[in-house]
């Protein structure tokens, strides 16, 4: 995507590789809207932290990163046969995927790397599949946002106002985004919209990230409260709910994604809002038989403590204590929306019904996946 | 309430009149927790500004600042006959009043001083007449909020988990306060329950002021995120939900109170969660026929854009812009809760369905307001 810093305009991608250092390149998306810097991990133990401390985060770029986190581990082998490798990359596998455990896509990127490494006879051979199969992965993330934005861009009329949670927008991805694909895509093809963020505390990526992509695509939006939207949706302001996906169960329809996301789906359904979640399809979970067997993640509790943010008039980035000191908090990360509530899901072959996805499942990737 | 302010242990209340100063004496509630601090307002434009900056904020603290803040106004008129000193009363009233616009408990306790101040034969018999009132309104904020938590008390039971929204506790009044008066009744019944505190942003007052006197009143607690409450009631985690009210419309049943009360109650309704609505019979506002007729504020954009916090190991209470520093933000301060979505209200009077305000409005106190 198209990024403007310091007075030069460039693209750049959220997740690359750097074969020569056998560095895993990432946007470090704490930092932002605030400052842009690229920080390169230099062992999959460091790359599988930056998934753990939201260096990166979003279903693509952590699918990307994970998948280019094992290469990184398997072109770091040095000395031992293919039995010893082998029982390496199931521990740095392990490693990689504890770094995040609600969502799905960096398994599925994981085991299309590993998958692609049994072509290989030898260490050697397997650690350059390794990496082709990472890069390969990064290259269809890329190609099934497209897609995604050419489904969902009919969705978006002249002049409607879309709320978007969270942020399933380029910097979740390895480009464009999901839930921000049919955005960009409607953009192009000469429609005029608003978009209101979700600030989506405690980690503010609404606020933050969307609205910082948002601007630098120049697209009329405005940041709200989490509470706001229930009222906005009242008002008959807000015509169109997308959102991305941490996970989705392809076996019931239900959608894991950032804590507030169920609380969207319950408003849009009482206002008759169409509500649609945008996914590549490394992001559905074939296995599961139930949304109560996803794990959610319950997050430090400084995050809803406090925020971070920077002091106007200076270059300081730092945590603010927001909250009473002496009280804890809890903090669960991501929330599961029941099919009944969203009218659609958009893949890269199609927008769906959610209790659809199972049936096409063949087209789905449902194979592929295994 | 008791407050534990440099090792002193002291009863204080949130709002007091100092007659010989003529001052109103506010407990800045923008420095809590962080800072415990007697704000005195030196004339009724300081008052009405002290409204506006939310020196002071909450339904019976307001209309007992505003009360107060006519006397203060009263008292000080020097020189002239009882004409110009209606005009400039009227002139107070007007400035108190849009200090707030979407509560009606200011507009009802000045509507009780200027009642009282009619008894008087001469400027000065009006100008006593008015701080007598104001005092008396004070008082019986103080009563009706004990009556509040003696009702409200019974639908606590041991173990429960129950959400707030906002800060509806004591110093949302001139003490005890509304939606937290069943708790601390509750309390001292000897029950044991947990509150979930909605951080409550913008501006973060479940965070700061509600967690704040649940600490101070060691009752056990959490904050999450406003985002939370959803996936909490999914997992069955709330068991009641207790909010405040800044206007109640007696005719309809219908609720304003904070922005985002509206989806804790969409919310509530969905899981089959009583959500009751606590209120001193100020905030009953027998006048408009529609919700939609209350005025929503739209407050500041900064609010949405960053949060007040304390450095970490410092005395600096500082603003952080959190959001991206180019995007514009909407800020509707409050939203109107429908009665169909409320279990019931609890007034000092005892609890009523909200379509059944209207029925029983003359123990309601509406008469007494007219």
């Amino acid at each position: 995507m198209n990024v403007t810093v310091n007075h030069r305009s460039r693209h750049y991608r959220t997740v690359t590789f750097d074969a020569q250092r056998n560095e895993v390149l990432l946007i470090d998306q704490r930092l932002l809207p605030h400052q842009f810097k690229i920080a390169a991990q230099g062992n999959y133990r460091a790359t599988a932290e930056a998934i753990r401390n939201m260096v990166v985060r979003g279903a693509g770029a952590i699918g990307a990163t994970a998948a280019y986190g094992l290469a990184q581990a398997a072109r770091a082998f040095r000395g031992g046969g293919l039995a010893k490798f082998d029982s390496y990359i199931e521990a740095a596998f392990q490693i990689l995927q504890s770094a995040r455990p609600t969502a799905v896509d960096p398994v599925n990127a994981m085991n299309a790397v590993r998958v692609a490494m049994q072509w290989g006879q030898t260490v050697e051979e397997q650690q350059a599949l390794a990496l082709a199969a990472a890069e390969q992965f990064a290259q269809d993330d890329v190609r099934h946002c497209q897609d995604i934005g050419r489904h969902g861009a009919k969705l978006i009329r002249q002049n409607m106002r879309v709320l978007t949670h969270c942020n399933a927008g380029w910097l979740a991805f390895v480009d464009i985004g999901s839930a921000t694909a049919p955005l960009y895509a409607a953009q192009k093809a000469g429609r005029a919209f608003h978009v209101y963020c979700d600030e989506t505390r405690p980690r503010s990526q609404g606020a933050t990230l969307t609205a910082w992509e948002l601007a630098q695509q120049k697209i009329s939006h405005s940041i709200i409260a989490d509470n706001a939207a229930g009222h906005l949706m009242q008002r008959g302001e807000i015509d169109l709910v997308i959102v991305g996906s941490d996970r989705t169960l392809g076996r019931t329809g239900e959608v894991a994604n950032k804590i507030g996301t169920y609380t969207k789906a319950v408003l849009a359904h009482r206002h008759g809002i169409p509500f649609y979640v945008a996914i590549p399809l490394s992001t559905i979970d074939w296995n599961l038989r139930s949304g109560r067997d996803i794990p959610i993640e319950e997050r430090a509790e400084s995050e809803v403590l406090g925020a971070w943010g920077m002091k106007p008039g200076s270059k300081e980035f730092l945590y603010v204590q927001v909250a009473n000191p002496t009280s804890p908090a809890r903090n669960p990360g991501f929330d599961v929306t029941p099919p009944e509530l969203i009218t659609g899901v958009i893949t890269p072959q199609g927008i769906f019904k959610p209790a659809a996805l199972w049936k096409n499942r063949d087209c789905l990737g449902h194979l592929q996946s295994r």
